[in-house]
């Protein structure tokens, strides 16, 4: 009997619990608000949203959630009173963090701002709410530690999360709102990127990954088991991209996975990244190309996002001039000389020099992004257009952001006897490239492109140290899960 | 001597000639016209052009060019008078066909329509012409017979081209009309694909495709040498993107290489394909998602492409209804029992009977595209919802185009302890999928999604018969190249 007694008391019993699993057994005609839509012309209104329990505070007879969607939450609270009972507050109390819950509130304005959530004019007054899905007590990090900048907090004993720990659980890393931030400006990036070419004209294209010979030689390729012979993993769409353009495409972009078996554990490579690829046919010169590629670039947008990831990650506000800022690698030479490098005409840029390069043209022209242009045509892959002026250079560029490197590209050669031999100076076995070569023997227009790694992009106009944090699972020579 | 006199005779010997290879000498200040710009409009104009020679013919002291730019092309004329001389018109005519040129010419305008060309009310009148890029004398396929409807001129004894020819010379073979066209829709499907999905506030995700276990079960994947181990290629993003949905990105799509070693050599399968995915969170029905793929299909767009390509390729022209029918598989099994065919309750489709299927669908609701709703469970992946009211059953679907399935896609298991049960059910090693179980732990809202074939849905949508078509390079059990 008392068992009943008990339950009786609560009048508030179907107002909170545990749903049974959302399995679509019904088409419920209930709309949901969003998080960042509770702004004061919502107030007094009886609402339905479903949230995360970012955190929760029991203290008497309220208590005290935060719900979060993404990047916003909000403060809601459920009270002894009316709509709920003192057993619906203990039950909201003892939800835990990170578990999805329904609730219906009504939204309330309140007298002084809530500084610490996203939506300060609002809270909600809690009438009903029920556990969607329920999240394990012990969660492996924790929100508030993945967002804390770096030494901040030391001294009160707060932790940090260290990168590891963030990529083995990065399900939940990535709901942080700095891991949110960054990774919907990626895709605005690659949005940003297309929606530029599609309007001046660009095609689409989509390249094969598994290919039947390494593509830019030899050394750090991936080898595929295909059937019963091996084949290998594009390390770019190099090739393919050409041929589209002599295939008349005349102007084409992919944005795709590039794959490099390289043995490098270092804060910028990856195994496996994205490339955004550019192939253009131009008229009379190739900076032409120059101009498409920075036109996708150099935008002022994503203001939210950028703030966002600096409130953890603190950076300089990112500079271009418009027009990009152009340098000739004998340019780049003398700067760096007359700053004490030693370097040949013909040696190619080490990365302390790009980077000492990059502080140079930020003092001298205040700027965080440029182009190099005219490299030195030894250091350039075989297919690079030689300078018509002096052969030692070459139609070729790289583009810079914060003193590394973000794209290299460069007029290509059109011509198959010029191609032909600059292959075989390259000592490239030329039975591995013959559809490639042979592709420009039935008329092939003048052209250039680039390829641009969207990761390190990322995390440059970031101003990030680690590549792996705009990478959502990154493939590196240690880590293949999750 | 004489050879000096004949030159001397050669009054237009400037205007004519081949140009040396575009180094980037200089930046000319010359606008080139576009063929699909030479209309009426810009008659007695002079222009310059650069373009490739389709075809030539001699005659008497003229010689006829047509000039084509991708799928538009211009008639244009070099006739001995005051601007070319008898050498120059010989030039002309012996430019190899596929050789780039670039012309100045006077638009003038025709008495008669030009129905051979797609700029049928002028022609060019040309003054000057300069090759560009030099095409060999013998081209490996004609693009004449290449774009010639299978059986057309069998009589006068016209070839057309077989499917491993085109592709061993497939930069040629994307140059015709119908190629053009192909892949210019294919391009526009991926773009219709990702705004409207934008515009609903889908990120876009960039998924890791080398992975440390096989995805989707341990047949059909290929395997990769991974420095001192190996490693897999993704046979979907499935996992990752339920794992962006964990992640609180609420909803996601992804475009990008999907990889199977299937040793199927047939109309539909190929190794490596595109896939066009998606996943999001829903309120109570996943409904919800079947409603925001379909979104991303049924428009009326394209018609010139699908025009282009009906004149080589003739089919019924699609058809779907708004909103799109969805059909329950007791009511498919129904129609297809009625039709003398005998399949148990929890049987899967075979090829041959979603054929029938779609013929029925067709004849009873005149529609090429329908959902065919609530699978078998037992026919499902194990991260399938089984159907609460009937637990054969599952909240699982596959789309149909013109009778093929082009999207598989469903409500997942979003509770991990369900999941697991559902995991050992199908005999998975829970060890090799730990890190995507645990992805539900900590809280994971209902969601569902699917995945489309992109070469798929391009060649169904145009009534196409093999997949190698709407690829651009394809890659099947027996072809690597180019």
């Amino acid at each position: 009997m008392c068992f009943v007694v008990f339950f009786l008391k609560d009048f508030a019993k179907d107002r909170y619990g545990v749903s049974a699993m959302v399995q679509s057994q019904q088409k419920l005609d209930r709309a949901l608000v969003r998080v960042e839509d509770l702004t004061p012309h919502k107030v007094d209104q009886l609402i339905w949203l479903r949230a995360r329990v970012h955190t929760s505070r029991a203290k008497g007879k309220q208590c005290f959630l935060v719900l979060r969607q993404q990047q916003f939450n909000v403060q809601a609270l459920v009270a002894v009173g009316d709509r709920a009972s003192k057993q619906m507050v203990k039950f909201a109390a003892n939800i835990t963090k990170e578990s999805i819950v329904d609730v219906e509130a009504m939204v309330r304005k309140v007298e002084q701002k809530i500084e610490s959530c996203s939506q300060q004019d609002v809270e909600l007054h809690i009438e009903r709410i029920f556990v969607i899905s329920q999240a394990e007590p012990r969660l492996p990090l924790q929100l508030e530690d993945a967002v804390r900048p770096d030494g901040d907090g030391e001294e009160e004993g707060r932790a940090t999360v260290n990168q590891d720990t963030r990529l083995d659980n990065r399900v939940i890393d990535l709901r942080t709102t700095t891991s949110q931030a960054i990774f919907r400006l990626q895709s605005g990036v690659c949005q940003l990127f297309r929606d530029t070419l599609t309007k001046k004209g660009f095609v689409e294209i989509q390249t094969p990954k598994i290919i039947s010979a390494a593509s830019e030689g030899g050394a750090n390729v991936f080898t595929v088991s295909y059937f019963k012979s091996s084949a290998y993993l594009a390390q770019s769409p190099q090739l393919y991209k050409q041929m589209c353009i002599c295939a008349d495409f005349d102007k084409v972009f992919c944005v795709g996975p590039v794959f490099r078996a390289e043995d490098s554990n270092t804060h910028r490579h990856l195994t496996e990244f994205v490339g955004l690829d550019i192939e253009m046919a131009f008229n009379y010169h190739y900076h032409e190309v120059i101009d498409s590629i920075t036109d996708t670039m150099v935008q002022d947008r994503y203001q939210t996002e950028i703030q966002t990831v600096s409130k953890q990650f603190p950076s300089e506000p990112f500079k271009f001039l418009e027009p990009t800022l152009r340098l000739e690698y004998t340019e780049a030479l003398a700067m760096l000389r007359e700053a004490g490098v030693e370097m040949g005409d013909e040696d190619d840029l080490s990365t302390p020099n790009e980077k000492l390069l990059g502080r140079l043209v930020k003092e001298k022209y205040d700027t965080d992004f440029y182009v190099l242009d005219k490299y030195p045509l030894a250091v350039r892959p075989f297919y690079t257009m030689p300078d018509p002026n002096n052969p030692k250079y070459s139609n070729s560029y790289d583009m810079f952001m914060r003193g590394e490197e973000i794209l290299s590209g460069a007029q290509r050669v059109h011509d198959p006897q010029l191609l032909t031999e600059r292959a075989l100076h390259h000592q490239i076995d030329l039975e591995k490239i013959k559809s490639y070569i042979d592709s420009f023997r039935y008329g092939a227009p003048p052209h250039g492109g680039g390829g641009i790694g969207l990761e390190r992009v990322c995390m440059l106009y970031l101003g990030l140290h680690n590549v792996r944090q705009t990478s959502m699972f990154p493939r590196d020579p240690k880590r293949l899960t999750p």
